[in-house]
């Protein structure tokens, strides 16, 4: 949007200047190209939408239900994360620092055959909502099993989600014969699609190594038919890559492209193993992928080429994957090690700036979700998923420019307030739509449980 | 310790059963490797010390001017942050992702020759105390210019610290004619030495490359005779380590060790651009290193090589470096990066354990400061240097191994209290010793100051 076309759509909204909540004298942090940072900034919000901002004083005829002093404190756009495995937030340290084998067969995997059930991923799923909410992260895109369930338990708390149906050729919860995965799949969609305006059914195929190429056709098929985002993990780890190599003589991109894979609708997730030929298709394909920087250094993946992506025009978001390998939600974290990581690697301090990191983790992030038309930036007509961070903080103190403190300073417990679809959620630090104590006393039920059962680490 | 020699301390003790302060019900992690983790285990301080510590059940007898109660809380050693450069906290994101050079000339620089001030220092180094204290960390090793000042001002928050005067040859504030470096860093060592007994003062040399071998020798001699540390900043660039070996013939580390200048009270700051022979060199004259994983990732100086050096016997402690090159003074964010970093870079998941990162960031990063008879462990006898984790968290919900949490999801926010040589300097999320509306008023009055002048990046 153009400056005059931005400034002409706050003089319409100016029009009628009602507003539910009106945030006044903040530092507002639009991540709109154009809009940029408005130093003394207001944000109007109706029904679920922003309906005006702009400088304080140009906000001064409206008047709304609610008036909100962001003195001290900055607006800006929720973060978006885009790869997370909520339910797993019940697994979170369960095991650490173990060869990969040995860490999903001892541990993830058993704990998942017996204590993945309905009830459980809605407390898993709650449980990370919790934490996301608390943090400032508005939306995420989420694959696992279950996925109904996770999908109730998350409309209760407010988060955005897109919400995937995992599909794998193994017996898996709510899927004990493999060859109803696509038909759960499709059916999950089918019942969420268009039901809540926050909650975006998907379809999450978990690797091209676990799913058939007819499984993985069948599932795009079905995923492209109802428009819906088709999410998978691949060439995360170097074997896989190999294995890929040897079993289908290509790499797992070019796999991917030759069954007809990829368009914008295919989120890639992780993309380690790539080289500048896959990066080519990627981009060609116009394919959007998700860098999990702390997953993938947990797990000793590896470090995805991030740089080379984003100057080959690939969309790349960023996600925390699940807590088992992270182990947590926090996208300030996760911002400030893509920020270095590469620049460590790479020698070169000046690739993976603050404004751009900032960008994956809100407007690219929408983007590679295919939400950017609702939200990731702040401007009027999106959907109202803002977040204010506290800024009479030591550890921000003083400040030079506020990208780079949100990057490299900034923590999650600095988010004083977080709003979705114009709905408080979080209001100076308090959860408004979850019940955090029982939340935790049934986790913790569950954990000690899991616990006894010899499935943690010794 | 041994076992038993422990449990008789705790007897010996029990004698004399009254405390200043006696803490019950927590999960006392000791750091201690006999001692280990006690499920609900009990602290008593009385003056500066840890006067007897175990079951809570063990010291029912105890009776305490305060009792406080820690259930739902974890109780550990405060935090060592083994590398600072305190009064930078004023320059934090001042400029960033910028080639070094650039940086350096054009931003940090400048700033420091205008606004490093014996006035400046003092907030500098305050404001950087606020952030430890409210984080956890109860120790740090400082270097810088102005160490007087720096010393006088650390002195007031209650921080213990290693505070080592800078020694360049270049004139540096507060030592206008390098000629006087050595004077004015003997000058401050004899001043401090033994005045207060938090406050240890030490010699910092720059850098190889800074110094010349006459000033490093004397600095060296210096800090043998007063019995002080000897802090130098070491093979932390590629460009540094090319041209030592241009200009002597030899790696950094070999040409100080040539210098004569390696030994127990010499610490080694950065070591990334260091081959096997180094390590041994190092491990040979066991001179303490610090590891400053996210210092070292922002600058793209490189990954050191810590699992190779842990490997060779090399005492390593972790450290945030200065608040400009971070940005940040956070110790959790370094644990993790730190665990994970290696991680990636080795493609093995097993290298940097949870346990040994927290040993790094307790215990060892002590040792390395020559402090491990006072600090770094929860032990009958040592200073009462520690802090309560409050458990109650979704993002650490549930828990199996405390540890684990400790390095890989828990956050600076989380520390609820802070006690230094038996003295609450943060309670409840409450500075204590420091009035930080007072000086976060007077950092950013000079933060816009050094910002109006065009310092800052475009």
């Amino acid at each position: 949007m153009a400056r005059d076309e931005w400034k002409e759509s706050i003089m319409g909204s100016e029009k009628a200047n009602h507003a539910d909540v009106l945030m006044v004298n903040g530092l507002v942090l639009t991540m709109d190209e154009d809009a940029g940072i408005i130093e003394d900034g207001a944000v109007a919000v109706r029904d679920q939408k922003i309906v005006a901002l702009g400088a304080t004083r140009d906000l001064a005829g409206w008047r709304a239900k609610e008036k909100v002093e962001a003195r001290g404190k900055l607006i800006m756009p929720g973060l978006v994360n885009a790869h997370t495995h909520l339910p797993m937030s019940l697994f979170r340290g369960l095991a650490d620092d173990l060869p990969l084998e040995q860490w999903l067969h001892e541990h993830i995997f058993p704990a998942e055959a017996k204590f993945v059930t309905p009830e459980s991923v809605g407390i898993g799923a709650q449980l990370s909502a919790a934490e996301m909410l608390l943090g400032g992260t508005t939306t995420c895109c989420d694959g696992y099993f279950l996925a109904h369930d996770i999908a109730a338990a998350i409309a209760q708390t407010g988060l955005r989600a897109v919400v995937g149906q995992g599909v794998i050729d193994f017996p898996a919860p709510g899927v004990h014969d493999p060859k109803e995965n696509i038909h759960v799949a499709e059916g999950f969609v089918r019942h969420w699609r268009g039901r809540l305006p926050q909650v975006h059914p998907s379809i999450f195929c978990h690797a091209p190594y676990t799913c058939s190429s007819e499984t993985l056709t069948a599932a795009k098929q079905v995923a492209d038919k109802l428009g819906v985002l088709f999410q998978i993990h691949v060439a995360e780890s170097r074997s896989e890559a190999e294995q890929c190599r040897q079993t289908h003589g290509c790499s797992p991109v070019q796999y991917l492209e030759r069954l007809g894979l990829l368009n914008r609708q295919t989120l890639l997730v992780h993309a380690v193993w790539i080289d500048d030929n896959d990066i080519r298709i990627i981009a060609h394909n116009r394919a959007p992928v998700v860098h999990c920087p702390e997953s993938n250094m947990k797990l000793a993946s590896g470090v995805s080429p991030v740089p080379r992506m984003l100057s080959g025009g690939v969309v790349v978001g960023l996600g925390t994957d699940g807590c088992a390998s992270n182990n947590d939600l926090d996208l300030w974290g996760e911002m400030d090690a893509a920020a270095k990581l590469h620049k460590a690697v790479s020698l070169d301090p000046t690739v993976m700036r603050a404004h751009e990191v900032l960008r994956m983790a809100t407007i690219t992030g929408a983007r590679a979700l295919g939400l950017d038309h609702e939200i990731g930036t702040l401007a009027v007509g999106k959907q109202a998923d803002l977040i204010m961070i506290d800024l009479s903080r030591p550890h921000l103190t003083p400040m030079y420019h506020p990208e780079s403190h949100l990057v490299y300073a900034a923590k999650a417990g600095d988010v004083s307030d977080t709003m979705i679809a114009g709905q408080w959620v979080m209001r100076n630090r308090q959860l408004l739509t979850i019940d955090i104590d029982a939340l935790m006393r049934d986790a913790n039920a569950l954990g000690a449980t899991i616990a006894s059962l010899g499935l943690a680490q010794k």
